[in-house]
């Protein structure tokens, strides 16, 4: 189907690449003319504003918006707002807050848009393996996109399958979900990457653990010289866990083992915080994530191997480069 | 190669089903005459008592100890201590703690006894994937024993390769490690079960935020009554946070999406409480480790779904039975 | 001088009470009929609307609001919005959110009314023992209402001045600080409880680890069964915890060793979770703040003793009955 | 009465000169002439070695050991050991382990020599304030001390009385506490350690909140620039978190409002990762004693403004110097 795309970075452009090499047809813009020409190149159709993307393409058109969270974002929703026709689809692909959702989704709603929300997990690697997708909206909108979300998601794969009951939604085994009215796809793919900040930490922990084994705080005969590489990689077979997380920890020490290239100053996007807020609103207890999110903080401030480990693992997944040392 | 086995319960008895399908020579011992005799009748050669165990070994002998750590495991070890000759092999692949081995290779030492620890991780599930095991000891003992660690591990497999330096040892890649002298494999094993912990703990807070999404402390339009079976699901394919412990969650979501048959009273092992002590012991700040050790302490006196979720992983990965309601 | 009172419950009561026996003239309402009356017998002039009460004061008038935080207080000040003018000072004493003092301040300067936000410590002693009162406004309303704060403060009694540099504000050593524009106050005082959730923390874990201190999970010889009133007793003299919170936690143990009167079900208002949404905000990390409000949460599921004795020391501070067993 | 001192330094040297002021003779030794030479003129008996010390004192002889915790104390215990009579008491006042008092205790009974163990808070401010203690031993040694303790202690002072019960231990109130048999003193002065550590970080959190209110994170009309000194002095006149730890605070900030003259690199002594070692060994959750802790261990690596606060508030009542930054 025909889909228009707005930013076209590192995830835009992929999405982008992904939707064609399946052959759907792409319309795109971005602020940079270097990038629109760039798709264009390999098929997609150009425009040098959004007026121009709107009018190329079809009704109800189906927009994506995949831009940095926060004013950006808000700007270029609202201006679609006053150029899109009733029935027409926007969606936010980005990482914008829940809350936003439901407020434009109201708001565009009284002009007859449908608004859909697109949390995507999968960063650099998404092109080739495919986009994990969580997606608010309603019914009608989000099974019009349809075409669109089974390409972009991974599939099923060689994943041994999960034993569920008949007549279960397909879709989450192919790596989409629709997870229920606008905001509720953004606020699930939140608390996702609340968890990932969880389970980052308690590699990270462990690893700082293994790693000062040979503390001289220890009496001689306690301590150890551990590999830590080796270590990232036998777990990655057969242990309890093993992950994707663990995966990529592997891979960065198998390629610098004491992480030197590493600051361990840690960046931290919206979601983690919004997950504590979530949780708090909710009073529900959330220690792990808490702490998780806190150590972020306190890292930009210093290094720890711990923190070093963060950045190498946010390196490998999502390219994220942290003022690597020199 | 032929190994004594003392102990014969889930680890110890799926262990010697393991080597004996691969040709290996099992010399059998517990307690209970009727788990001897269950193995005997599967080709192994079963004993009445350590002595006719020891007795019916070549030299240089190879025991493996799979009994519960504690008293049990300590005076299994001293008892065989007295019973071994110099150059035997004597593995304790159960739980201990691992200053416990670093006392113990020692007085065996001195006897010429080779003492070896194995970090034992897999479950339930290790008999068919095999284990992923965690070695101390000298580096003779643990080559002599390489035939039987090959055969336990769970081998390549189709997980991806990382990219390892030329000249790396095989042996992580196959799922078994030698981490260093005695004590280290267990110390190994503790902190993978302090990270284990802390994943279990992320995850669990994390469904719980959404469990409580629809909290009538949030204002109307921002409830969300999620599916969390989906979300597991869908988390599988292509996200940052898929791992052995999400798939778990999968299942257990799938069969009992309330976790209604889970009271949530969590138990802890040994492992967690020592990996905590060893941060302290070598100053190293270990938030997210403590806090989901904390959890469970403090679950054994209340149920939140939070610690629902972590009984049911337990549960799946290890068989554990928490209380269940009724 | 002259202050209007709106809300005469436990504390607003009692305010009038200290600003009376000290020679201020208090002009009152409150839905209530009976309070109305019952400070009118001891001398304030009663009134039965917001209306009447405004015509009662002379201008520029001063009127403290001393309502539960949230929708009761929002719509009385903005009805009080309507009815002032331009020179009045209108006085939110309660626990509002900072964010909405710094909006009200805003809306109701453009009418020229000015705006203060007292956060209020000091509970149901305050009457006698004097508030400490955390204030935000313009210098001049501030200025203005310096006999009503001068007479509601403790003053300096008895306590060891500090060595505070020439010049100093004299306030603060009396108990009431001017802490800069509107919002600042309540600001103030949120972090003063999300601080007062930490303290109560340490004190019931240290109360907890010491209440298992005969735990049958220690080795004999290495249990105590120690008396807990004693050692609050002994601490309060010459120790580095020696805090007003030992002193209540004292009492409360004297009276209920074993604090079996408390379930531990410990309630939370908002501060709490304002401090930790500030902290996010900030960026600053706040595990023990954090860690001290999720264990209130966890705790309206269950008991443990800490919970009781956090519970126990509300009481004492606070009046605040937390569902007492029988 | 008459009490043998070993070790005079700022604490022991203080102990003896409060001793002398009231009455008491002591005998004392330390390994610098120089400190015994210094208290010989102020009217002690110096002598110049253990066994001298031992010659000098009547029977039993009551001994007073002031020595770091760890192998210095556990050589001159074991030298005082070897040289005592039956009957004798020695006194260990230090921060030793109290599991090495158990032992000891076990030790030294089997040849009659009474061992007690005192937990001593009250720091360089002691001399003058007396020292708040808690002591471990049998009711015969700790009566024969009582002439020394009641002298060190701080007394009943201006500090309001605890209604307690008829026929209460009166010692309590005059600021020392028989806890129980030997290990208990330093048991209960472990866990006084561990919340102190609670209360320090709960502080330090709020300051670094209140310091980093006028952050460039916040949208300009949330900002404040707050004036800490002047918090910590308003707080410490009727409010709930007064305390003596916010005095020093308000010491501490009075003289460097922005604590330029602290790197925050915070030690920690034994008794905060005790402390956290007896939670996990009792299963009680402590969430907020082990948070602090790890600051500590996080701070010396690195310093926030809340470790700063911390720097100032140790240096305040121990006089610990923890590398100031110029």
């Amino acid at each position: 189907m025909q889909l228009g795309m707005i930013g076209l970075g590192r995830m835009g452009g992929n999405i982008v690449r992904r939707l064609m090499a399946n052959g759907h047809e792409c319309v795109v813009y971005d602020q940079s003319i270097a990038q629109v020409g760039a798709l264009a190149e390999h098929g997609a159709i150009g425009t040098s504003s959004l007026e121009a993307l709107v009018g190329e393409l079809a009704t109800p058109r189906a927009i994506w918006v995949m831009l940095p969270a926060g004013t950006v974002t808000e700007e270029v929703v609202q201006h679609l707002g006053a150029l899109l026709d009733p029935g027409d689809i926007l969606i936010d692909g980005g990482n914008s807050f829940w809350k936003d959702d439901v407020r434009r989704a109201k708001e565009l709603a009284e002009k007859g848009i449908r608004y859909v929300d697109v949390g995507t997990s999968g960063g650099v690697w998404g092109k080739d393996r495919g986009y994990c997708m969580m997606i608010g909206g309603t019914k009608d909108a989000v099974q019009h996109l349809d075409p669109i979300l089974a390409t972009l998601a991974p599939g099923i794969g060689t994943i041994e399958r999960t034993r569920r009951p008949a007549g279960a939604d397909p879709r989450p085994e192919q790596g989409y979900l629709h997870c229920g009215p606008s905001g509720s796809g953004h606020f699930v793919k939140m608390v996702h990457n609340g968890i990932e900040y969880g389970l980052m930490q308690a590699f990270a922990e462990g690893f700082d653990i293994m790693r000062h084994a040979d503390s001289p705080l220890l009496p001689e005969e306690h301590r150890f010289s551990l590999d830590l590489p080796d270590i990232a990689e036998v777990w990655r077979r057969g242990s309890v866990v093993s992950s994707w997380l663990l995966d990529l920890t592997a891979m960065a020490l198998a390629e610098d083992p004491a992480l030197d290239g590493f600051e361990g100053s840690v960046a931290d996007s919206g979601e983690g915080r919004w997950t504590i807020n979530a949780a708090i609103e909710e009073a529900v207890p959330a220690d792990v994530l808490s702490a998780a999110l806190y150590v972020r903080f306190r890292s930009r401030q210093q290094n720890t191997f711990a923190e070093k480990l963060l950045s190498a693992m946010r390196h490998k997944f999502g390219g994220h480069v942290e003022t690597p040392k020199d």
